[in-house]
């Protein structure tokens, strides 16, 4: 007998394990099997991509955000990372019995703003209650649909040379969570990036056409998301350390915390792969949206170790940079 | 202070009070205000419906079904009632630390036959997995797309002398769960009706053009269901007691447990309210499907009392027949 443990819901290699062990192998069909962060379903001459997130962050309010505006940006970011505009939300909460309802109120008054902010309208919805005990507080899922506007984003595009571009300082949304639920509190708040990208995908859509892929570094984080590129492909991918933006107060939570910024969950970023050519238009693209001002390159493809990330450490060497494994930071989303 | 009562999930009055001033206040948009069981959206020139359902039902498994079936064609039937074929279905699932991995296997494996049985897809999932305690097993979200074939069913459409049709026995879903739940044993056996309805509402639609509106009857019962239909309306439904199809079994543990079989909830029925002139054809087209073999004529519409549900009870008298008010049966599905 075994048993699902907290590392197989972590984002990392244990949960990709599950998911194809599970999921993924009862279900099959072409539209599941190209994992992509949403699925691409044609309806009469339009291509429309459709998502699904449950929400389960603990605490249910933290600096930045909340788990009603995370949950609406998460699926709205999951749309938007496959060039879909995100159009059409539905909201399901399981909440627990005894939740002060200005709490709810609170969660929904967030949701609606965020869902405003995103230009999306909430269409449908469904309400549970459970008994005292039998969740904890409130759990939000959003599926959404949105219009596929740009549908040449694949892993299967990447080159050797294409650059690795990652939207702003990583990590602020796992530390804000981190440091609300366990009290501590560091010399700089830290905020969630909790945030909606399609404004700012777009611009970059329009601005070149030599994006090859892109993927929102959630769970798992960026050492995870760049793995999940990675591993299907014939190539490797290299990146700086050196580089890689991270705010003051994300690292000195990592210092103290023992935890690696590459693996922390970003709510607001995105990564994006595009060919070394089109690397300034896309940065300065990017740059111009608030979302994406802390936009910089930090890695490559590269020929060599195929399917594999390797990390040039800030002290010179180089290591493999694998997916999470266990479970850093349970209930981050 | 207030706090969220059982209540307020229970398909009943005060989940709808909750629904109207939390969420559709908040999140008012002209698809959403609608209150169909899906949503209709318009995508280039077709038309779909989108749905969403999160499934706490208790225990997981019950005779008859499991959660994992139920969430299937629960979301499958929401999107069949309203004219839609269902297609895509996305599964969100909140597991609890320390669930044996073969429950999960079962219940996987139940979705997958139960997609392959409604002949639809399963094509985007997400996983979170929360630690002991904080969730009772499993939830599972299921939202769905279908497209609209026959987009003219609406309550505005009633009309007085239409007829009121149930497509089978009422309640055995609620009963096969509180007997389960509870450890009761009755002289017979009550299995889950939950099934997909997809086939049978096809046929109909395609058998008469004289569907007015259909709804499952699911948290709340046929006598919410017809509440949730007259309300808005500008006419009444009155309903006979002694025509009403339950089954023994359901109608024994009724009276045990104090329960009225019009407030259970079904999983595998629908109401359907048509022209009288197309009754004869539609409950024919009914009864060649297994699933509305048993169905029955329960009631018509009425020019009397508007907006409201009468029932004329089997000992010949009157009464109000209102919306379901308390928490009968929480966790039903």
């Amino acid at each position: 007998m075994t048993n699902i443990t907290m590392a197989d819901g972590s984002g990392g290699s244990q949960m990709h394990k599950l998911i194809d062990s599970v999921f993924l192998k009862r279900f099959s069909n072409p539209i599941l099997n190209q994992k992509k962060d949403s699925a691409i379903i044609k309806i009469g001459d339009k291509k429309i991509a459709f998502t699904t997130d449950s929400y389960v962050v603990k605490p249910i309010f933290f600096p930045g955000g909340d788990i009603g505006s995370l949950a609406l940006y998460g699926t709205v970011n999951d749309l938007s990372v496959c060039g879909a505009r995100p159009l059409y939300i539905s909201v399901g909460a399981v909440i627990e019995e005894g939740l002060d309802r200005s709490v709810l109120d609170r969660i929904v008054d967030s949701m609606a703003r965020a869902a405003s902010t995103a230009e999306v309208q909430i269409v449908t919805g469904d309400t549970k209650v459970v008994e005292r005990g039998a969740c904890d507080k409130i759990f939000i899922n959003t599926s959404g649909i949105g219009e596929v506007y740009y549908d040449d984003l694949s892993v299967n595009n990447l080159m050797a040379g294409d650059c690795v571009i990652v939207s702003g300082p990583i990590g602020d949304h796992a530390i804000s969570v981190i440091s609300k639920r366990e009290g501590i509190a560091f010399d700089t708040l830290v905020k969630s990036d909790s945030a909606p990208l399609y404004g700012m995908i777009r611009k970059v859509l329009r601005s070149s056409k030599e994006v090859r892929f892109m993927r929102d570094p959630t769970r798992g984080g960026v050492a995870t998301t760049l793995n999940e590129i990675a591993s299907p492909a014939k190539f490797g991918i290299v990146v700086d350390e050196a580089v890689v933006p991270a705010r003051e107060g994300v690292r000195q939570a990592c210092e103290l915390l023992g935890l690696d910024p590459l693996y922390l969950a970003c709510e607001g970023r995105v990564i994006i792969i595009a060919a070394k050519g089109a690397e300034k238009d896309i940065l300065k693209a990017m740059r111009s949206e608030k979302v994406g001002r802390g936009s910089r390159t930090i890695g490559r493809v590269t020929e060599d170790n195929p399917g594999r990330v390797i990390l040039e450490t800030v002290s010179g060497g180089k290591r493999i940079l694998g997916m999470l494994s266990g479970d850093q930071l349970p209930r981050i989303c």
